[in-house]
Formats: C-alpha cells, structure tokens, sequence
C-alpha cells in the first residue's frame, strides 16, 4: 500500500474519542488562536491581507483583520502567514516543523465554508496535525537539511488532510487531494529571515484548502505522486522513513508538540524554565543573590549570547538580561515585554552583571542547568530539557498563562470556552471568527 | 552578480525593438490563444473554472469561459490551466518546456488589471518567455530527469518576469519577485498523463502574478532565494548551467521554440512534414500510389506506431494510418480530424496497408525519411528535422493555418489582427478577452 493510500486510509477511517491527542490539539489550537490575533499588525500581515482584500470574492471564511468574509483559499493563505509572522507558534521536535500554522487555517476555511462547529473543526484538524507530523518524519532530516522548509512542505500535506477530513471527502478523493498536494508542497529555507518563511505556512494552508476544493471537484492527480519513482519524496530529498507511518491512527505522534513559552530566541528557552522551576520552590530577596551561573551547549554562544543588550530586539538574544528577567519575574511570554528600556533599568541590570554563561558539549542541546548563590552561600540549581514534556494539565496551565500574556485574561477565557463548548447557532456560524476576531 | 540580479537587470533594463524574436513572440500568442479556446470544454477546465467561479472577487481580468472578470491570480491559474489541457502548445527544445501556457495566462491576467494595450503586453511576455527558457536552460536536464516539471518550474520564474516587466516594477521589487518565485515554483513528472500536468501550467502562471503583486506591495523575500545555498537551484537538482544567462537581452532564444502543428503524437510529426514537403512539391493521383516507406528512429516504435487502429485516439499514435492522413491532405492540425471513422475509411486504410514502417538508430531522434514509390516505379523522397526550423514568415503560414483549423477562418483573422493593432480604447479594455472571448 502508497504511503497517499495509508494516510488516505487513515484520514477517512479513523474515529477520534477522547484521546489525550486531542486535548494537546486544543492547546495546539489556543496558542495558535492566541499568536495569531498577536500578529495581527506585521508588515507582512498587512501585505497578505492587502491581496486579498483586493481578490475580494466569494464571503465564505473569516480572515484576521479582514471584515467581510473571503474566499477560503485566501483566508487560508492570510491566517497561516498571520499565525506564523511572529515565530511563536508551536514546533514539532520530530520533524523539526511548526504543525499549527500550515494545518488550524486550513481546516478553519474550510470549517467556515460549511459552517461547521468547533468538535468536528478540531477532530479534522487533529488528522491533518498528526498527517503533517507523519509527513514530517518520513521526509526526514536529509529532507530539511537539502534546503526544504518542512514546515510548508509536510504542512501541506497535513492542511489537505485535515480539510479533505472535515469536507468529508471520500477516500478515492482524499488520495487525489494528497497527491495533488505533491505538486503544490513548496517552500525553501533560502527565505529563512525573511517574510518569506511566515508566507510558507500560508501557502501550505492555502495548498491544502485547493487541491482538497479541487479533489471534491473531481480533480484527477497522480496516484504516486507522494512516493512513486518521480514523485515527492524523490524529488524532494526525503528519507523515505517507512516507520514514520506505523500506528497511524493509534498512535499519536503529533501530541509531543512543544508550545513556545518565551517570545526570546529558542535557545534560551529551557535556563528560562530552569529559572521559573527555581522561582517556584523557592522565595528569596532578590537583593540577596550574589551570582548567577548558565550552563549550556556551547553551539548557543554565537546565537543568543548577547553580552550587553541596548534593544528589545538584542534583549531577545541574551542569556544574560534574559536571566534577570527570568529571576524578577517579568513576563518572558508578552512580546511587548521586550522594550529598549529594560536594557537600561538598574535592577536588571545588575542582575545580568552577576550572569555567568558557561557551556558544556556534553550537555544535551535542549537543556540547560541553572545555579543561583545567595549570600551567604546558600546555591539554589535546577536544570530543565525542553524535551522533559509536562503532562496535558501542567501543559495547559503553561499554555493558558502565555495566552493570557499576549491576548489579556477575559479574552483568553472567552478563547478556551469557545474551543471547549460548542456555540453553534446555524450553518452561517464562523469557528474562525468566533476564535479570531 | 547572482543569477536572480541578472534576470532583474534583464527584465528591468532591456528595451525591445522589432526584433524576430518579437515576431515569434506574437505567432506564440497566436498559436496560444488557439490552442487555450480551443480546450475550453475539457474536464479539468471546467473544474478549475468553478473553482474560481466560487472564490468570485474583484473584477480584475478575464478567464477564458467566465463572464464577469475574476481576480488575475485567479484568472492567470484558469487561464494557464485551460492553455496546456490539450498539450498542443508549444515546446522549446532548449529546455524540453512550454514556454507561453506560463508566461501568457500570467502577463495577460495583468495587462487585463491594469489596462494594458497588446504591444506593451507582448514586450512583458517576451521578457518572460525569454526568462523561462534561461532558467530552463540552468536547471537543465537533470533537474528535468529528477522528476521536476519544467514546464512549471522554470515557467513560474518566467511568468513573474514577464509580470514584473508589464507592472514596471522597480529592480528590488523584480528581485523580490524572482526570489518569492522560487519557494512557488513546484510541480513533479509523477502527475504526467492526469491532469495535474496541464494545472501545473496554471500554477505557474498564477505564482507570477502572485510574486510580482505582493512584491509590488513590499515582500521581502530571500536575495539569494534563486541560487544560493539552500536555494532553489541546489534544492530542485539544477544544472546551474552558467552559461544559460549569456547575452541575455540580445541573444534571444527563446525564439527557437517549436510550435506544434499536428494533433497527434509528437513522434509522428517529423513524419508528416516530410509528406508536405513530397505533396507540396510533387502531384500525383493517390490511386498511383505502390509503397510508401517511413524511416524512423527505433525509440518511437512502442510509442506511435499503433498497426491498424480503430479509434481516434489510436490514430494519433499510428505512423502508418497518419501516412495515410498525410498524403490525402486531411487537417492533421485539427483535433476534430481525429475520429474513428478515419480508421475505416476505405481510401485511407488500403493506403495504410502499403505504408511500412522501418527503423534506423543512427538518424536523429527528431529526424523523418519518407519514401513514397508511384506506379511505373518513380520514387518521391523527402527528410524532415523538427528541429530544421523554417523562416518565421514560413512558421506564420503554419502557425495561422493550424490556428485557422482549431478555430474557422473568421476568428483566425481577427485573433491575428488583435494581436498586430493596437485596439485599447481606455484603462478598461481587456487585451486577454479581445484575444480569448
């Protein structure tokens, strides 16, 4: 059997209870919610919009900042580059690729469309998460690393998935969705730094809302052209890990997904949790701390080790000032936390002149070991590995807090029972707009 | 300077004057346009219409079938599609790719925007056509044996040139274009023989527009999206052929491309012109005739050399049934030509039955010798080379006699006028209806 046919399969057999996968795709879903309404005035953002305000059309989904209802493809194309302006959303650790982007928008639109409610919205897109995580792992890093941004390319795939899902498409159809998704998968890490890496996760939403329109049409594609001798995965470096399809629709693989906690560069992400595990348990003054020592992997060094930082933007890039912000207690998760002026406030300041970076080769590139000596020489030391997964509540609590941060509390609430309870009325109800606007 | 600076230069600096490539730039369209309304009806048209029928929106150019406008992505992706369903446009063997169901659909979909007139169009779509053929020539045949579809791969660089030029884009914002093009630009050889093939073409053309509005807006994409490390040439397995961009702006080879002049395998061509240049030059009583002799090159004997076919379709792909056709002057330029009662056509199947088929592995690949022996024993011989190409006054004789078969005298004459005079009358004429409606 194709590996298009074994998640063709999966996409049009599986019936989902309540697995601990779809608490996770919730999450997953709140903190899309929640980076996407927060980038919702980048440069970029406006650009994509500005389009498709001007290919107007049919009022058939909801798009951020747009107040009359689009086209699906485009609302697609505008959510996915909107929630992944920010690079906040969540990275899936298997494939190295951000699975909530490429695959919530696309489902959304097309949930819009036929005026679905959240159950189904969410069942459909859990599909298209796990697909594009399988996909993910069966391109591989050889994948990745010729140049191909997996997060649009696997995402497409997972976007067509989820959609075909909710559109109910049949499994003949939801092959010839997959396939033609072979010819829209694109994206290279060329664009990396650029507006072009956001854009990707709207043309792999956009991609998965067409050849699923498409399909439902009567779209002929190429049986193989996921894995046949000219088709996706030899063109496109892949793997070909066959393990990466086993256990479908038993097995999870999608809910080892990592939310993102801290709107600072990535490698300083576990001495934040170490520091937050050290404010945690224990309470002291911080006039009381004499030194402050990070042990990392030394491959951080020229990435987020920013001496001194003088701009909200360096701020991002330093262990140092990070560690002061982390032991006061000022929220890491907001972006707009990240001020010029907290590079100059005395108290920071001086807690990041008592910041010692050292680093370890053999520490695992995910952790990062934290000591802090008090006077008197009382050592207070936590280490953290981004990879140690909290349990779904520990998760929710985390991810629930940066909702909070970005959005503020009543609309965060307001987001988790709208994901939570169905609200419904008729067939012109907007799961999009009931999370977005 | 990066090959992306180059073609930037190229579309941004060059100014065209009566040039021949100009001139097989005009029986391009012409041919194109032929080709385009003659697919009209297809399946796959038809889908991609709804398609866009759905998504509605601005009122921006026009869509082969459609009566109100539609937004010129859209527009550029029903066109290009429509364009290549038949797979009778034209080739340039200098890459193995169609060059105008790219570039056309895309600079007509703006030119239609913005209100552009015929001459500035054609301009556009050389610039275009000219990039498409460059770029194919860098990516070269292994890209091509990779599995990648050039058509659509160096046809979506070409369609945002062409747009870039008709939009006037600055240098940047062509360079951004250019570099946007290379995370679109996809389509794999797995979908040949479905219709993912021609929708690659309306993929591509779609992308440009796509790339050069959202440049013309401020993206800002990879500079070194094109070429560089983890860019699209190292990505898609190019040849990077250097070469490809000499004397680019005064060499032009895109003129060289082939026009398809028989509705039939392209196999069987080089055939059937070898029988013009025998009926052009000698006549004869068809009832004289004793043998004829075909000598082909051996790889094309399990592709068209079908003995006694019995449908239309079978007679595409019959060297000896195609003789048959050839000599007794019937429209080998005219899909409708092709039906199954051709195949019982006493006249045509006894000379059928004295036509024999011989082989010969040294003469080219795009090489014919046709023998036809008359009663008395005169023997009438004559050699064709497609790649022999023919005066362009000769290829417009042939290029508008094809295109007067697919679509009557009448539209012939008027297609071919549109395309030589200037008809815009205000910002709203529609260079693309005047040439498709």
């Amino acid at each position: 059997m194709s590996v298009t046919q074994q998640i063709s399969d999966f996409v049009t057999k599986t019936q989902i209870g309540e697995i601990t996968a779809r608490h996770i795709a919730k999450l997953s879903l709140l903190d899309w919610a929640a980076v996407t309404v927060a980038g919702k005035n980048e440069p970029l953002t406006k650009i994509v919009r500005e389009l498709a305000a001007e290919e107007c059309g049919a009022k058939q989904a909801y798009a951020v900042g747009i107040e009359t209802f689009i086209p699906a493809r485009m609302a697609a194309l505008v959510n996915g580059t909107t929630s992944h302006v920010l690079d906040y959303d969540d990275t899936h650790f298997a494939y190295v690729g951000h699975p909530s982007v490429a695959v919530f928008p696309a489902v959304l639109a097309i949930a819009d469309k036929i005026g679905s409610d959240i159950n189904s919205t969410i069942d459909a897109a859990l599909i298209g998460l796990e697909t594009a995580t399988r996909v993910g792992i069966w391109l591989g890093r050889l994948h990745y690393r010729r140049g191909f941004h997996i997060t649009a390319t696997a995402g497409t795939f997972g976007a067509a998935a989820g959609c075909a899902k909710l559109l109910g498409l049949t499994e003949d159809q939801t092959h010839m969705a997959l396939s033609l998704a072979a010819s829209k998968a694109s994206g290279i890490k060329e664009q990396f730094g650029t507006m072009g890496k956001p854009f990707h996760a709207g043309m792999a939403a956009s991609s998965g809302v067409e050849a699923c329109l498409l399909a439902q049409k009567g779209f002929v594609a190429g049986i193989n052209a996921f894995d046949g001798v000219q088709g996706f995965g030899v063109t496109h470096a892949s793997e070909e890990n066959a393990e990466a399809f086993q256990n479908l629709g038993s097995k999870w693989i999608f809910e080892d997904v990592s939310h993102k906690f801290h709107a600072c560069c990535h490698g300083t992400h576990a001495m934040l949790e170490a520091l937050e595990l050290i404010t945690g348990e224990s309470s002291f003054d911080l006039s009381h701390v004499q030194s402050i020592e990070v042990k990392t992997h030394p491959q951080y060094l020229n990435v987020c080790n920013i001496q001194s930082p003088v701009s909200g933007l360096e701020a991002k890039f330093s262990y140092r000032l990070l560690a002061a912000l982390g032991l006061s207690d000022i929220d890491t998760a907001s972006p707009n936390s990240f001020t010029d002026d907290i590079c100059k406030a005395p108290e920071l300041v001086a807690l990041r002149d008592i910041t010692h970076v050292v680093t370890d080769g053999s520490l695992s590139e995910s952790r990062a070991i934290v000591k802090v000596t008090l006077a008197g020489g009382n050592k207070l030391e936590a280490s953290y590995d981004l990879l140690d997964l909290k349990t779904p509540k520990e998760r929710e609590t985390k991810v629930r807090a940066k909702a909070r941060s970005l959005l503020g509390g009543e609309k965060e609430k307001e987001l988790w029972n709208t994901i939570n309870h169905d609200k419904r009325v008729d067939s012109k109800y907007s799961v999009t707009q009931a999370l977005l606007a």
